[in-house]
């Protein structure tokens, strides 16, 4: 099996948790399609794996983990819906298909992502109440998640680069800073949250944020190259957009090749930080974090 | 001192919390610029004085309950900042100033509601891992705030309450569900986190719940009466805005004696909730309800 392919198979387990996570549980009609419609809408569930593979190597409940893995994907989707809002981005399209506000309204798809990043929170604290992780950890593991995701990481992110939008000759540096808060935030967060659920020391835990921000990092330089060199995206934008956009780039700041290389570096750091396992999870994230740069070659 | 000047006094003890407590948090400075206009534009600080009281009242330690007591107000004020976005109310003011869109712009108004609705959820988890209120409280707190703000709460109130707007004869039955979603819950959570956070019993629980649910439901009938009777407005809206736009509304539906009626036994069936305590937060709490029925006569 490829790592794709087991990439895929894991997807999948998150994907009928998903499905069911906000049912029954009084949304009126109109948000809970509009919520549903874009967590809805596929996607490589990358965040709630890297969670539960991070978890499962420590010895960690899956079952258990399970609703916190979901919360990731419920605060990436509505920073998706949010950032496609035409006062934002102004996106018509997500994946193929017409944003949220194309396809429900405005007004629904910016209570569609309060109501996801709200419901996100009340699963972040069900893996405790329904699942019965200690409730310690459970509280230390939202509390990284919400500086990840709040104005200091995810948000302030978007802030940024906003402001970068037109801007000629960002400095690397400031670029760097820029995605490590709009982007490798939530990825760190998603590996070192699931090392605090499952109990692990601090050092597993140090591993675990090290291992998430080196693949944000070359998750970003990957999806740089990818805009300029293929039709393939990754972050569901249009081939090119970026450049197009007059945004500062990986690429455009380092050259494709070295770019390539940094990405390589990047992945080979997150290895590393495998040392102290062993076992199938080990080989399965070694072979994710492979897989991610693996792409542009 | 009046009821009035008391709860001024509580708002400030919260005022001078609120005023620090994003601060030194790496938050972009125009969207910090953008949270703080917001959240500190002023206001009863209702939501939280419920909290610190309900906790105190019950032997719960106010500095300990404060960083979870300030969440409710940042949850309270995003869902004001997005409420006012062209999309949703399209309203230029808020408290006399512009609303914070008109301000800055539409796409910081987005984020900084965003950021402020996730730093609530940092601050909640706060109240243990800085303050160290007992993990398994702070998180069942979390719990049902998260589910009070939510998408079944808050947030699904706003998507019924647009689903009014310019439906006539909505009956009684529908606009009582919709206000207990749109701001009941949130009301009703301050009073029950401040309950849980103390480490209060069932029973204290729920007398705290059942007194938010029922001030809540005489907040907003007061708050229909006000918007037929004064120029005062309790919840920032013009007055007469909501019979203008066709909405429906207490006095419209019941007259506005009967009205007035109602909110006095919702506020009554409130302070028989109280009768198990004793001392100045009782009788802080007892005026504080009085109070919110005290301003139509």
């Amino acid at each position: 099996m490829t790592a794709k392919e087991k990439l895929a198979e894991r997807a999948t387990e998150v994907e009928s948790y998903l499905q069911s996570c906000l049912r029954d549980r009084g949304i009126p009609e109109r948000l809970l399609a509009s919520m549903e419609y874009s967590l809805l809408a596929g996607g490589k569930r990358f965040r709630p794996v890297l969670t539960l593979s991070w978890a499962t190597m420590l010895g960690g409940d899956r079952d258990a983990v399970m609703p916190f893995a979901a919360s990731l994907e419920c605060i990436h989707t509505y920073s998706l819906i949010h950032d496609d809002l035409p006062a934002m981005d102004d996106d018509d399209l997500r994946r193929g298909k017409p944003s949220n506000h194309k396809q429900f309204d405005e007004a629904t798809a910016i209570l569609a992502g309060d109501g996801l990043l709200t419901e996100a929170f009340g699963l972040m604290s069900a893996a405790s109440i329904v699942k019965g992780l200690p409730a310690d950890r459970v509280l230390r593991a939202i509390h990284v998640l919400a500086t990840a995701a709040g104005s200091g990481g995810m948000v302030g992110g978007q802030v940024v680069d906003m402001q970068f939008t037109g801007r000629n000759g960002v400095p690397l540096e400031e670029l760097r800073t820029m995605h490590a808060m709009k982007t490798g935030a939530l990825i760190t967060a998603a590996c070192q949250c699931g090392a605090i659920l499952a109990g692990g020391t601090d050092r597993d835990i140090d591993n675990a944020r090290e291992f998430g921000k080196s693949i944000g990092v070359a998750f970003q330089i990957v999806d740089d190259v990818l805009d300029v060199v293929s039709d393939t995206d990754t972050l569901g934008k249009p081939a090119g957009s970026d450049v197009a956009m007059g945004k500062s780039t990986y690429p455009a700041l380092l050259g494709l090749e070295k770019s390539k290389e940094l990405a390589s570096q990047h992945i080979d750091d997150a290895i590393k930080r495998l040392d102290d396992y062993s076992g199938d999870e080990k080989q399965f994230l070694t072979e994710m974090a492979r897989y991610i740069v693996d792409r542009v070659y």
